[in-house]
């Protein structure tokens, strides 16, 4: 019987995507074809919109952004002290300059600084580890007396002596790979690389595996010598260069740790700290691979297996025996300021906002991470700015965010998120993020489906400095040459789409966007120009290493403020907010009956039917609303009705938020994307169901099940809602 | 006209090497045939030497050589110390416990113990470096306070703050690669790795090209993780360890640095200290990788070739640029003793020796260099002396040294030979030399090509403890196997030989039998069991090393106690020496027909003929010679006719000694083999033609071509005298 019934719903199934998938065609080629390349504008205003595009675009240039990065770089700005707030001024002084309604916005996170790091070898020999990382001849900025000692920041104090056991990433795997050797962690300290997942999931795993603390370092065969020449010599991670990291469960929720889901306002409502989930409970510390080196060539056992194995010039044991390890480290937590920078240029409508933003903050000085990124987005607030003043108004209002806090914990944007959630829900068309903007010349994004097409077609507006072809043609060659993970960075390169479209990720984790989309349902895309890069969170992040390596003409900032304008530009001024359902109803029904539908056991089958019933016809309603927004997008609409169906565009997203979240983080109420709870920053994708298909928990998956068919069905709704909006506003035009 | 006559000399060699072949391996099968593999012996006293050899064989033992090595170890011992001395009183008091003659001879030589070391970065940023070599847990010896710093003995005194460049391994090569990529260590401290060469030679060439400083280093490519699993995991080189070693010039002169030529007796001329030509120049110190890798990492200007790369995690550069180093060394030079421990176990005849030994001198505990030497050798010596308590009484003396002062510059050896030189020349039959004498399983060996075949036969008698089979076949199966060089051990492993024998090298430099042979015309050999070891000269050579890696079962000591024991017995208990005269000539013939006319100019070739026909001439005497040995060695030989043969037998090595020595360097004297005047430990034949060849020294090339076609005519007169000798002899026994 689960034979016949399985062959029924494939059946119905592909005869959905089928539908989908050729309306979904007809719809871009036609839409291409009506406005140049340009969605969401009637035939009539393309013309117009192009030029205030390239009007735009001619603004951004290598000099100012140059001089943006030195400012935001002339000193270690950690989020917390007052040189955060010194910056966020200066952000802010720079926008009310441009013509921006600008303002800070303080909230109040628990927040660390390191009063006291000792690690140190005990055994076989007394030897100081946590050495500094070297300056750097050239590099003035790397002997800079304010440059706090690294550290992980939401690691509690503690003081440990014990011996060590290596665990490769500390992934679940590796757990596994240990057991299977007989090697046990508990009661040891567990020595990890850095990589393959976020640091915060290191250290729960580790907290899980009952290990007494966790060290962290990095590997120079992951985003060092392995990868290149080093710093200064080339831009990788010099033996002495330390990952500094946060190490916060932003996998159960992100932002302050005492205020889930609430601001951190003055006066809320704060958990303790014991009782807070995201809040790590082993002690934690980064070292450099000079000193992990000295620990590992220690350890004695049986040698690792050989995909273990590091670049450091020895073979790696296991561990225990060998080394012993004292840790002692007092943080030092306290309620400290986040100084968020919020700058509005009013549009003719302030119930419609598109919003850009980056973290401000930085491990140290954050030349690419985040201050390329910043520097980039200020040149956009520059030249919406100069258009502001030759005349133009913004149709909608223009929302610029620099965050504060985002290192420790995405603090900053979640905060502002969680205060302003519905009215973001009702105004927000979108966010567009940039983190780190700027450390090569590859361009890269993510996004949810519905942006995918707007994005790519903002590229092909765009010069790339080094080819001169678009950013477009650039980035399409470069991802078919090099699909592939990029070592030492958060963002993922997806494997080449089999369209032959240059490929964007699903949204993660690990930057800006979460809140917005994750908790608020506003469709979200984050972009930038990735390269080779192996300073991560060091001091060698700096001024001298984008001058050299990430971007040394300062072409890539311009380009990258070029790219964040043309997006903002047509979401601003679209007269239908040119979002693509039928791709993202492709995308969930490729999930949903591909993958989720292939994974699962046989008595789970039943539960997934409501689900696979719900993408299905969600293909449908996503194929008509876009016919019928394509419908009405050739003539001018009237302002009242447009803007209704642009809210109901825009409101599409929040019909996938479950009111109840994932199970087990109730702050991930997305149902369709989440970082993994055991991989940190990359997606999962349908990850309530997802995760409970790999526990083989039967009950949560049914669940999920349930959720996610829920979430479609209101989406199916709100697209149906679209359409007939879109078909009574063509009525009304007298078409 | 040139080519005619050169044809002439083509003829007329291969003649007389085609007759010295045929009459060789005449001599050696027939030799074979009579005596049962053991050469020298008339028929009728082959069974007895058998079976005294068979007894000698099964004295040595695990327990015994175990408990020596933990006794030689139990402290560190370093020449000139009052460590060294307690050393040499247990030896003295070993051999006269065995029935030996033994006393302390003792010398005064100029030898330093260093009093400051400081070696630091102080560009790009300031960072101690010259740490000491990590204590690991498991060996407790690791930790042993007494322990001294490592340094370079013979370094000057000096205070260097200068720029680095790294020179690779320092070779000539090395910096002409440097000069035609436009580098210049004029003023630098040039930072080299070991390998290639001897450190002496690094030092000289850094001092010729003017740098200010010379750093020497242990690049985990050459002898760490690049061969194996570092200690303690694997016997090779940890991060941490340093090699020590002396940078004396010893291709000029070993020994005593203020007394070339003539022992250190307190009452000896000495040259002052600047005018001491073996003395080197610049302040030189050695570090272990980690260190150098905080200097490598830094330096910048242009990446090095693909050759010069070595093992550290970062692609190496150049320099100079990036770092600077400040180092001061001040160095305590003073007269220090020499403790020399001589013991003889007195023969039949005093007027012929036996001579065996070792150093006891270590730069640490040295466990393998020299411990297993010495215990072996000890072991060898209380075999001697119980066959001598059961009522043997050896025909001639044997005498065994354990020398003093070998690390810093094989002093204890030279003086001895220097003062004894006129009685060695008339009572010394050969020298029988092993020093690393068992670091792993696979036997080598150097020897001069007269007992080439003495070594071998020796080594049928002996079982290899891993295989079950004789030394012999399983040191001919792995040379097969592995012809190539060694990393780590100053032994080369030639490659196999044409004939199927495994190879043996020739007599290079770098242990005592360098005065014997070199310098004294003494015919030598040097032997030793070798295998994976990575920690030449520094504290992780101890017991445990040994214990772990070297020879956990202590079956290969006793293996080298046979050896020695059986070669001793058997240039004892000869009737007539078992010397190959043929198969010297043939290497000769080889070596000045082959290598050398071909290398020569055309303009120089006249200067080689005169060696070319004494070359051809010696192969001819050589045959002869062994003719006439073998006619009289089937017979019992009155005493004194006996005893005239041998002396002229061992006597005619002496013929190859110029009397004014190599040019611009007297003390070697030597015409056939000489260390290397800039490769360092490995042997250059017939030096003095070869050197200025390459130099394209046309007077010089002439100067040494007369000197060595006078030694080889020097040598057939002598063969002729022997020849004379036996046959006459054969005469008067009435054959």
């Amino acid at each position: 019987m689960l034979k016949t019934r399985f062959r029924g719903v494939r059946a119905r199934i592909a005869a959905g995507a089928c539908v989908a998938m050729i309306l979904s065609l007809a719809a871009i080629s036609g839409g291409a074809q009506d406005t140049g390349g340009i969605s969401g504008f009637a035939p009539a205003r393309v013309a117009a919109e192009r030029q205030l595009e390239e009007k735009l675009r001619a603004i951004p240039d290598a000099a100012h952004a140059e001089s943006n990065l030195r400012h935001l770089t002339s000193e270690p700005h950690m989020a917390g002290t007052e040189a955060s707030h010194r910056v966020a001024e200066w952000l802010r002084d720079q926008y009310r300059s441009f013509g921006f309604d600008a303002e800070i916005v303080t909230y109040s996170a628990w927040l660390p600084q390191p009063r006291e790091i000792t690690v140190e070898l005990t055994k076989p020999t007394a030897r100081k580890l946590a050495s500094p990382e070297q300056p750097i001849d050239v590099d003035k900025d790397t002997s800079d007396k304010r440059v706090t000692p690294a550290f992980n920041i939401y690691s509690p104090s503690g003081e440990v002596t014990a011996p060590v056991v290596y665990v490769n990433y500390g992934t679940r795997e590796d757990y596994r790979t240990l057991a299977s050797s007989g090697v046990h962690v508990e009661g040891k300290i567990v020595l990890a690389r850095y990589g393959k997942s976020y640091r915060g999931i290191k250290a729960k795993l580790a907290d899980e595996h009952k290990a007494a603390a966790l060290i962290l370092f990095s590997d120079p065969k992951d985003d060092g010598s392995g990868a290149g020449e080093t710093y200064p010599n080339g831009p990788w991670r010099p033996m002495s260069g330390i990952q500094r990291g946060s190490i916060i469960y932003t996998q159960l929720y992100p932002g302050d740790p005492l205020t889930p889901g609430v601001a951190a306002t003055p006066a809320a409502k704060r958990l303790a700290p014991a009782d807070a989930p995201s809040l790590p409970r082993i002690p934690t510390i980064p070292i450099n691979a000079q000193d992990a080196s000295v620990i590992l060539e220690n350890l004695s056992g049986e040698a690792v297996p050989a995909e273990w194995q590091g670049g450091l010039p020895f073979t790696y044991h296991f561990g225990p025996g060998g080394a012993e390890v004292h840790m002692k480290l007092v943080m030092d937590y306290q309620q400290r300021p986040i100084y968020d920078v919020i700058a509005k240029l009013h549009g003719t409508s302030d119930d419609e906002w598109v919003v850009l933003g980056n973290h401000h903050d930085a491990w140290v000085f954050g030349a690419a991470d985040p201050g390329s990124g910043t520097a980039s987005l200020l040149e956009t607030g520059r030249a919406l700015g100069e258009l502001a003043r030759s005349g133009w108004k913004p149709r909608r209002t223009i929302v610029i965010c620099h965050w504060d806090g985002e290192e420790p914990g995405i603090i900053g944007s979640t905060e502002w998120v969680e205060a302003n959630r519905s009215e973001l829900q009702k105004k927000a068309m979108a966010y567009i993020n940039t983190d780190v903007g700027v450390n090569g010349p590859n361009f890269g994004a993510s996004a949810n489906p519905s942006l995918k097409a707007l994005l790519r077609d903002a590229a092909r507006e765009v010069e790339d400095p080094r080819t001169g072809r678009s950013v477009y043609e650039t980035w399409r060659e470069h991802a078919a040459a090099f699909s592939g993970e990029v070592s030492g960075t958060a963002r993922q390169t997806p494997a080449t789409d089999v369209s032959g479209e240059p490929p964007i990720s699903a949204l993660g984790s690990g930057s800006d966007y979460s809140a917005f989309f994750d908790h608020a349902g506003i469709p979200s895309m984050d972009m930038g120009f990735t390269g080779d890069y192996g300073v991560y969170h060091s001091v060698y992040d700096d001024f001298y290493w984008m001058k050299h390596f990430g971007d040394p003409k300062f072409t890539y900032h311009p380009a990258l403020a070029r790219l964040l304008g043309t997006v903002a530009l047509r979401l601003d001024e679209a007269d239908i907010l040119p979002f693509d359902f039928p791709a993202y109803a492709l995308e969930i029904e490729h999930v949903t009956t591909d993958r989720i539908r292939r994974a699962v056991r046989d008595e789970d089958e039943q539960a997934l039917e409501p689900a696979l019933d719900a993408a299905a016809k969600l293909s449908i309603s996503a194929s008509r609303a876009s016919q019928a927004l394509q419908a009405v997008s050739g003539a001018p609409l009237d302002p009242a009705k447009a803007s209704q169906i642009n809210h109901a565009v825009a409101a599409v997203e929040q019909a996938f938020l479950a009111p109840d979240g994932l199970v087990g983080r109730p702050w991930f109420q997305h149902v369709l994307y989440a970082p993994g709870s055991y991989t940190g920053y990359s997606s999962v994708e349908e990850p309530g169901v997802t995760e409970a298909l790999e526990r083989n928990d039967s009950a949560t998956l049914r669940q999920e099940a349930d959720s996610l068919a829920a979430a479609l069905t209101r989406a199916s709704a709100r697209l149906d809602e679209v359409a007939r909006l879109a078909q009574s506003a063509k009525s009304a035009a007298g078409e």
